[in-house]
């Protein structure tokens, strides 16, 4: 299969035209485009999302348990694991989002840190990047002091014990299934030029 | 850890009120609920948002390697590597439309079906929910035939192959990402009473 061919054919659509349709800031942004396809097709009501990007981190403890908070998601309306994490914030990279979080959420900061990838949320409509890390060499250097609604609890489970807690569904929203599984993926590390 | 008091700990929030503020179905609802904490605080803008489910399958033929397509997204603005997949049709189950949307893009079929699990996509949003599916003992069937509006070409990868193309960034959406280390996870299931 040839890189040259493929990249003739799978072209990328022409934005003719976008107007906001809607707008709640900094939260959502939706927005309409009319696009042109490479076929010549146009279409009148591609729909655009737009959200702030965020940042995951998995915190590995040097005993090998992973840090997790358990806490309640109304998007979700249930009581979820996940890795610590959230927006970042204006003028913050995704790393030093990542690096805030993990200190607010649960007072830990971490020595080693590598990337897990960045992924656009909705294929089809945007929806922002959410961006992943793995951080060892753990510590814990203060009261978490998060000032997020949700109330939350930390949790350290062993990497099996966190491959049971997602069997039994307890891993319940796709940011925090795809940061883990990437973290616990053997082998899998994110090339630097792709960070 | 006791997990009676985490429940009394963590509740849900309530929804006092919600109002639609933008309609653009089957593709995307937008809502703006009234909700009350459990601390008794009350947020008068909760933005839900609402999307179709999708279902994602990786398909694995007797030889080991994964059945992948190449397709530009228009919500990623880029050509990547993509589980055959598509929204869940109104009266269909997420295996149903896994299946359906196997065959239409590939126009290959399965002998053996696994659940990956089902998470929802955005924690804080809502945005719909993301069913995963691992799929055995496939053999081609038909001619692809895929109504939608994108280009793709079949990829056959081997684990080996799939993970260098993670780390190349060629998997650059979040479905795809979760739904790949998912089924590349040694030991993961999901149990049956979670699917």
């Amino acid at each position: 299969m040839s890189m040259a061919r493929e990249s003739a054919e799978l072209s990328a659509w022409a934005t003719l035209d976008r107007r906001a349709v809607y707008e709640a800031p900094p939260f959502v942004r939706l927005s309409v485009e009319r696009v042109r396809l490479p076929d010549g097709r146009v279409i009148e009501d591609y729909h655009r999302i737009v959200k702030p990007d965020y940042a995951l981190v998995v915190p590995q403890r040097a005993d090998g348990r992973i840090l997790l908070v358990r806490q309640y998601k109304h998007g979700v309306g249930a009581v979820g694991l996940y890795p610590p994490g959230g927006y970042v914030a204006p003028g913050e990279s995704p790393l030093q989002a990542a690096q805030r979080e993990l200190l607010e959420e649960t007072g830990h900061v971490a020595g080693r840190w590598r990337s897990l990838g960045a992924y656009t949320a909705d294929a089809n409509h945007g929806c922002g990047r959410a961006h992943f890390f793995a951080a060892e060499e753990l510590r814990c250097a203060d009261t978490p002091r998060s000032g997020d609604l949700e109330a939350m609890e930390l949790v350290f489970l062993t990497p099996q014990g966190l491959l049971e807690a997602m069997t039994r569904g307890e891993i319940n929203a796709l940011g925090a299934a795809t940061g883990l599984a990437l973290a616990l993926l053997p082998g899998f590390s994110i090339s630097p030029e792709n960070r």
